[in-house]
This record gives structure tokens, C-alpha cells and sequence, in this order.
């Protein structure tokens, strides 16, 4: 499996050494403005007594875990905070490779990249599994999928890239059938708050003692360079990720946990209800010039993605190389994720200049 | 092999639950006040444009990457920042046990147990060698310890808990040697501000190329809670380091990175001399107190900690419980940092209160 990076890191050096104007679409970094919560915790913070900047508890400031378990309506215990989700993954998949369950990680197919490198990275060996045709979860083929070597599931709803958001009951059943051969499922939720259908729902609802959910706040309050997130862990399973994460890292940063706490608390629910505004209508006005354009796509129920299939120029690195020159518009190649969407180019909806792409693409296609 | 935490918080919790009134020698917490720039970094990163929040690049801020590197003298394309020097030397002993070269992990004894911890974690085998009764490395020991099982070898210079300053010769031939078994050495240097013969040399004037340098700004710039620390590898290796840092933290924080690269530029030496006077200064009136108590004793040349065997008085739990209730002061039972101080006490000199302290301990065993 190829790593992420150097894929992300080339196609974004080729668009900034592209002669003309290119829309990058590349990379999934909201463009808007966060909580204001957050610069006034920032500055908050940044006048503390000196004590308020030695160690925070290895597992996160107690009133930041306390907000977090009141939304997911847990108890503060199961919550650790991580620098960012990706820890959060790092410690639900290691926590599942750790014990003898097996050496195999189930992943849905288009696949987000670094699931697979964590997978590499932990001694695991990755079974990808298709997801259906508009993205949604395969609930048969991902069940046979599973067997006695199977450690651990990985789930992302909504999901990137494919932007399908899971049903709940196709969810229980392989975290049903994990628990039958004694794997995991960690389920990263991270997009929870872009789900236009208003049909997400949070697979801690399950409360299956198999199911680790992560998630963080980098795209729901646009600070990806922040590092809060969290896992929700099975009480079981909280004391051997709670150790690794000590060992790794001993905590996540405090001044950015602080401001986020603060952000929780003082946040009003129209911040993320005009992040959602504002995507939606981005992905209306991208899907209507896909339309234009005679592609194929689904139209995402959530997070900020969308796949596009155009006809007779499959998403190779070449064809996104000839996108950026021919039309001034940078995605992701679909190889990038896997194999289920080789033929297909990933925009990311988190610029400004969404409107200006579409009519580009609209144009280049028409041609 | 304990793990330190538990013990940690279990000291702390008994002396938070005593009657009295105790003074706090348990954890290396600094007590002053970080450098001004670094609040006057965050207060800027506040008001910062949002594109500032985003993603910072996976190995550090650019900026802050060339301010380490300027002052380590080390190319910046060996430098990765990472959550604290924790961090760094879990990257560190990753990369060697990650490859074939065994899975033993050569640690000296007294070890800052978090070594041997991460061995544990990352599947190696802990082999303890002892100090010599100063502190100061073993080099005949050390170097017989490593043979062709070895991964790696974890040094730290200054060194926490006894205090000494590693001779460089010494490190050399315990570099020399792993380099014949092929094996990489980390050498945590986070103490290397708190050095006060001037003795202090860096791993890094070795030019090894396999020699890892490890280090942060958690007690120079007394910002435990910022999790900015770093590692310097030798070039083959710092790819592995990076795939495996991205995959597990994406990055360190960047608030906190950003209010550290400017606390680099504009904290003026001043602010560490003052640091180290003051920890002389408290290192000779406890010392002092030593002698009255009758103790037995290192002078530490560097870092902020104090071993102490006190006569008929071993250093285990139940006596460190006793010192909590009857002289009011807390340490840390020998026996957290391997087996070869089983007897001693270790105290952390970062309280302002250290002279009450030793005034204490001098009454308490002058009894």
C-alpha cells in the first residue's frame, strides 16, 4: 500500500509549480475561520500562572475530557485525549494488534491512506474490503471479511473519501460479527459534524464493548494543525491505551487543549450549522458542473469530499497531472485510496474557489 | 519493570492526602517562569490568519527546524519535531527495534523508568546495566552488554535520576561498539541546559552514524505541558522516523511549536543561566542538609535531581510514606528507577521550598 504523503506532497508540488492558476483541492484543510473561542482561549491561556504550563493528566485537562463525554454521552473515564485523531487511531489499532486476537485489519476500500501505513506499522496485515458502489458500507462482504485472525475493523463515517455516511444497523452487525472472533472495530468519526442528512449516528450508541470511537475537533473547528482529538474506549480496554499513549507521548499539548475546552464551552451550534451551509452548497454547485461535465459521482451525505468519475480519463497520476495544467484544478488520484476507485479523481470541497473549479471542470469536460 | 506512573501519582496522591503540611520533591516539573516570549508567541499565534491553525508540515515548522538545528550545529534535514522529547525517544528506539537488528535495549541502571517502558512497548527486551557508584556511565560494563541481539542503547546525559554528566569518551566507545554489533544508540540530552561544570558535550559532536540525538524545551524553557521536543537522526534513518512520527501524531502542535521557535529567537542566554543558579544554589543547600542528616550522596553535576540513602533508612514505599508523614517532605522510592538504588531517595530540586525541605530532613534524621 502506498503511503499517503508522498502522494499528497507530489500532486501539491506539482500544482504550486504549475505555470498557471490552479484551484488546489488537494488536501483536506477546512478554510474557514475557528470558534472565536479558540484565539480567546489561546490568549486566555498564554496569561495563565506558570503551573499552567507544566504537564497536563497524561490522559487530557479532566474539565476538556468532561465536555467531550457530556457530548458523546459517556463516562469521562472512557475518554482519553490524543494529539490529533490520528493518534487516537494509532492507539485503537495498536490496542487491538497489542493482544493475540490476530494479525488482520478489515478496511473499507477506497480506503484513507493512513489506516493502511498504521496497519504496516503495527505488524498488522490489511484485508481491504469494497465498499458498495456509492460508498456505503458492504455489510456482507465486510462480515465474511472477518474471521479468527481478524484483530481489528477500521470504520470512517462519514466517510473520506467516499463521503457515505453508515447506516447504524450495518455497523452493529460487524461489530456483532467482530465480536464473535474477538476483534475491534474503531470507528473514526471525525466528519460527525458535516453530515448533511442529518442522519449520522454515533456508533458509541451500539455501547458494544468491542467498539472504540475516535474522532477531534481539527475539521469541526478548522484547527488540523492543533492536535486534539480523542478516543472513546470500551472500560475494558482504557488502562493498556491509556499506558501506550503515556509511553508515546504523555499527553496532548495543553495550550491547545485549553483553548479548545474553552471553544466547547462558548461555541455556539451556528458555527458548525454555517460550516455545514457552507459545504453543502459547495457540493451542490460542484455536482451540478460534474453533471455538466458527464461524470459520474455520488452525492455525498457528509464529510467534504467528492469522487468524481469522468468518462474515458480514469484519476491516474497522469490525468490529475493534466487536470492541473489543462484545467487549472488539483485533486487526488484514486489509486491513492486503494483499489475501488483507481478510475476516479477525489476534490476536496475545503476552498473558497469551489464555484470557479466546477466552471472549470464543466468547461474542460465540454470541450 | 514497574512502570512510573502509577508510582508516580501514587506518591503524589499520599502526600496530596496527608494531615501535614509536605513539600513536594516527587516529579521534575519546573517551577519558574517559562521564558516571556514564550506567552508573547501564543498571544501572537492567537491573532494569527486561520490558515495558521492548519496543518503544520509533519516534521516541524520550518523555522523552528532551522532554530534547532542552528543550535546543535546539525543539518536541518536531520531534524524532526516532535510531542516532546517522549516522543523522540519512542521514534528513536522505534527505528532501531523496527529493524533486524535484535531486541535487546541496553539501559543503565538507575533508569528513568519510561525506557523501559517503551522497550515493553515496542516488543524489546530490557537488558539494566549498572552506573558506576558516581552515576557516571560504566563503559567497561556497557560495552559488554551490547552484543549482536542489541538494538539499541538508551543513554541520558545529564542524567535523571542521579545527576551525572556523561564523559564523551565514554559515549564514544559505547557508539564504537554498537556501531561492531549494529546497533544504533539514543542519547536523551533534555537536561543538557542544566549543566553546572560546563562539562556537558553533546552526542551529536560524535558525528555518529549511529548515534540519535534526543532533546526539548519541556525544562529549559519550563514548558512541560507544551509537548515541543525533537530528535536529530543520522540521514539514513530519518526517513523511517518521520514515516513513522506522521503516521502516529500527523505532528506536533503548533500553537505551542510556533510560541517555542519564538522563544528560541528572543529568549536571551540570561534566562537559562538564571535557571541553572538557581538550581546550584538549591543543590548546595540540600546537599548541605544531606550532610547534617547524615547521608550519602552525589553531587549532581547537572539536571535537577538529588539521590539520597539515608543510614538504616532504605529508600523503599513504605519509607518514602514515612518522609511524607513525618518530615513533610516527598521523593521518589529508589526502586521506580531499576534495581540498582534500591536504597535511595530521589528528590526533585524544583520547589522554591527546597531549603524548608532540607532544614526538615536535617531535623528529622538528626533525631
Amino acid at each position: 500500500m502506498e503511503y499517503e504523503t508522498p502522494q499528497f506532497f507530489h500532486v501539491m508540488q506539482y500544482a504550486a509549480d504549475a505555470d498557471g492558476d490552479t484551484i488546489d483541492m488537494v488536501s483536506g484543510t477546512p478554510d474557514w475561520e475557528p470558534p472565536a473561542a479558540i484565539r480567546d482561549g489561546l490568549h486566555a491561556y498564554a496569561d495563565s500562572d506558570a503551573e499552567a504550563f507544566q504537564y497536563a493528566p497524561s490522559d487530557g485537562l479532566r474539565p476538556l475530557r468532561e465536555e467531550i463525554a457530556a457530548r458523546r454521552n459517556v463516562d469521562t473515564d472512557r475518554v482519553i485525549v490524543t494529539n490529533g485523531t490520528a493518534e487516537a487511531n494509532y492507539l485503537g489499532m495498536a490496542t487491538a494488534l497489542d493482544d493475540d486476537r490476530g494479525d488482520a485489519v478489515v478496511l473499507i476500500d477506497p480506503v484513507y491512506p493512513y489506516y493502511a501505513g498504521k496497519t504496516t506499522l503495527l505488524g498488522g496485515t490489511p484485508r481491504l474490503v469494497a465498499a458498495s458502489r456509492d460508498g456505503s458500507l458492504d455489510r456482507e462482504a465486510t462480515c465474511d471479511a472477518i474471521g479468527d485472525d481478524t484483530a481489528v475493523v477500521v470504520l470512517n463515517t462519514p466517510n473520506n473519501p467516499t463521503g457515505a455516511v453508515y447506516d447504524l444497523d450495518a455497523i452493529r452487525a460487524v461489530a456483532d460479527t467482530a465480536a464473535e472472533h474477538d476483534a475491534l472495530v474503531v470507528v473514526d468519526e471525525v466528519y460527525s459534524h458535516f453530515d448533511f442528512a442529518g442522519d449520522f449516528e454515533s456508533a458509541l450508541t451500539l455501547d458494544a464493548d468491542n467498539v472504540v470511537v475516535t474522532s477531534g475537533v481539527s475539521k469541526s473547528m478548522a484547527i488540523t494543525g492543533f492536535r486534539v482529538g480523542y478516543a472513546v474506549l470500551p472500560p475494558a480496554l482504557v488502562d493498556a491505551a491509556k499506558t501506550r499513549h503515556m509511553l508515546v507521548n504523555i499527553s496532548a499539548s495543553r495550550p491547545a487543549q485549553q483553548a479548545v475546552a474553552e471553544a466547547y464551552r462558548e461555541t455556539d451550534p451556528d458555527y458548525y450549522a454555517d460550516a455545514r451551509d457552507r459545504l453543502e452548497s459547495r457540493i451542490e454547485s460542484f455536482t451540478t458542473a460534474l453533471d455538466a461535465a458527464g461524470a459520474e459521482y455520488t452525492t455525498p451525505d457528509g464529510a467534504f469530499y467528492v469522487l468524481a468519475r469522468f468518462d474515458e480519463f480514469p484519476g491516474t497520476m497522469d490525468n490529475v497531472k493534466t487536470l492541473i495544467d489543462e484545467a487549472g484544478v488539483a485533486g487526488m488520484p484514486g489509486a491513492t485510496f486503494g483499489t475501488a476507485r483507481e478510475e476516479w479523481v477525489r476534490f476536496a470541497l475545503v476552498t473558497p474557489r469551489v464555484d470557479e473549479a466546477a466552471g472549470r471542470l464543466a468547461d474542460y469536460f465540454a470541450d
